[in-house]
């Protein structure tokens, strides 16, 4: 009997949140949960409607110098520019072959969709699948020279597991592939395929050989960033979120659908103001505008007038890195 | 203790599907469960990627004499139509509010498309589901004179608590409105609305007021019928079905796609042959084609080929709604 009271002792003294400091962030996150969660509050939320939505790049995941994704793409064009002699003449494959920052820095989003066409489309989604196994789990990330999926938020980790142990379903919304993250998620996060919402190209159903297949199109369907993210959020959960986290302009409408619900509601912005441990840009930044997850003035402003959470990854998160737990 | 055992024998003893009657649809339905959940078999699936589908008009609930959203989009029309005088002199409007049945038998999808622009777009989703709420409680069905959603399939709620009991997760996949669906699923199937996937139009945030809302806008974004459906399942779920149910054209892509996976996979076609308890068409059916779920005999021979199961209602089905259990 001592033995099991020991148990629910311990269980109630441990914290879920080992890796955040004390301070305003944490102590939000904890007074959210307690809130939604225990039968007797004013603002308790049934278990159906525990919804949480997390941002990937930036708020999971490091995100500087470029979104993995890019380097993805990147690391695609460089493999296939053999059979594409053309590319050496043609811009914007030139400048990526030929490594020019300076050029790649200027990109326009037409560019960009030009280099998506190439390197996620025109392959069945199998292909794709397979394609994105093989570069995540062996592919390294500048800096820190680690896989990608090595540079994930601890103190992020903790609290999706944390949400999950309280109910909640933790689903990511980002503005990348939903097919491309929808590999690694499970895995890295936690989070099923069903569980993520992100942007996504046509596919369309061929079925000519042996079995059918999903074909991937250089087509745009559904950009899931800014306004985006609240609709595909009603699209593919139906319900408002509790709780949304996020880390850029891309997140704003995220955290404004989430804040117009009834009840308790928790919006957390992650800032990047640690350059030691990781990088340092948006407000009081070091690093110049590489329009890679902005962190606007406007939006610290706006933050506090809504009464949105700011993280200080180098203030509130002991660790940032799981590699770097004693 | 032999209360407990007996508790046991009885549970065991318990006809999961009490409202079919034994054939080879029943027993395929016991022997996938059997197959997909025993530890032991070869053909064992993990829970997490135990999915099954569900069309829903005429799979789940009844669609003749016309889809019950049609029904919606016809009542909806009638309401407005004091406001819109011109309607009296234009096509399509002029020949539903003249109750033209034989006019209505011939619109084109582009008719049915205006009536869907002015009757489910121009609006907030929050105020779309309220009037699809409102009717949904209350208008009745043809015939029957029934709400549309007494009329749902006993045998087939069966089949879906029996799945989910046994780890399986229920998606309806519907080539009608995913937001229409939405609405009542929960209640009436047990599904909630993250697990309905269906048609949809196009959402626009808009934040102008005191809250944002996401406005309906008269312009397809996802057909999620025919070979849609394997698109909206790839999109929605991101995992392939174990087993999907279907009554028409529209669903073969959904079973053709179900049954490329590898392992054991279950794919059921409803065949509408009871005249006197429901409808009788398809096949050997009494009714002319009203467009609304054909069977086509070409459909018919493909699930022959396949080994589709064909589930008939005259045969196979003890009770064909609710309100006929003993």
């Amino acid at each position: 009997m001592s033995i099991l009271l020991g148990g629910v002792v311990n269980a109630n003294a441990r914290d879920p949140l080992p890796s955040w400091n004390d301070g305003p962030a944490k102590q939000a996150i904890l007074a959210f949960v307690k809130a939604t969660t225990e039968k007797s509050s004013p603002k308790y939320v049934e278990p159906n409607d525990r919804i949480a939505t997390f941002d990937q790049d930036g708020t999971l995941w490091t995100e500087h110098p470029l979104y993995g994704q890019a380097m993805f793409a990147l690391d695609r064009l460089g493999k296939m520019a053999p059979q594409h002699p053309e590319w050496k003449e043609k811009d914007p494959f030139k400048s990526v072959l030929a490594g020019d920052r300076e050029a790649m820095s200027k990109f326009t989003e037409s560019d960009w969709m030009e280099i998506l066409g190439v390197t996620h489309a025109g392959m069945s989604t199998e292909e794709f699948v397979a394609l994105v196994r093989e570069w995540i789990t062996t592919a390294k990330a500048p800096r820190f020279n680690r896989l990608y999926t090595d540079l994930v938020y601890q103190p992020m980790l903790e609290v999706m597991r944390y949400l999950r142990e309280n109910g909640f379903r933790t689903y990511i919304v980002t503005g990348g592939g939903q097919e491309f993250v929808r590999v690694y998620s499970e895995q890295v996060y936690g989070v099923p395929p069903e569980q993520v919402v992100g942007s996504s190209i046509v596919t369309t159903y061929k079925d000519e050989g042996d079995k059918p297949v999903l074909m991937r199109e250089p087509k745009v369907f559904l950009i899931d960033d800014g306004p985006g993210k609240a609709v595909g959020i009603n699209l593919f959960i139906g319900k408002r979120p509790q709780a949304a986290f996020g880390n850029s302009g891309g997140d704003q409408q995220m955290l404004e659908w989430t804040q117009a619900g009834d009840g308790a509601r928790l919006m957390m912005l992650v800032h990047h103001d640690d350059g030691d441990r990781e990088y340092a840009y948006g407000p009081g930044g070091g690093l110049p505008d590489t329009h890679v997850g902005t962190f606007s003035d406007a939006l610290m402003a706006e933050a506090k007038k809504s009464g949105w959470i700011v993280i200080s990854m180098k203030n509130d998160w002991k660790t940032i890195f799981p590699s770097e737990k004693k």
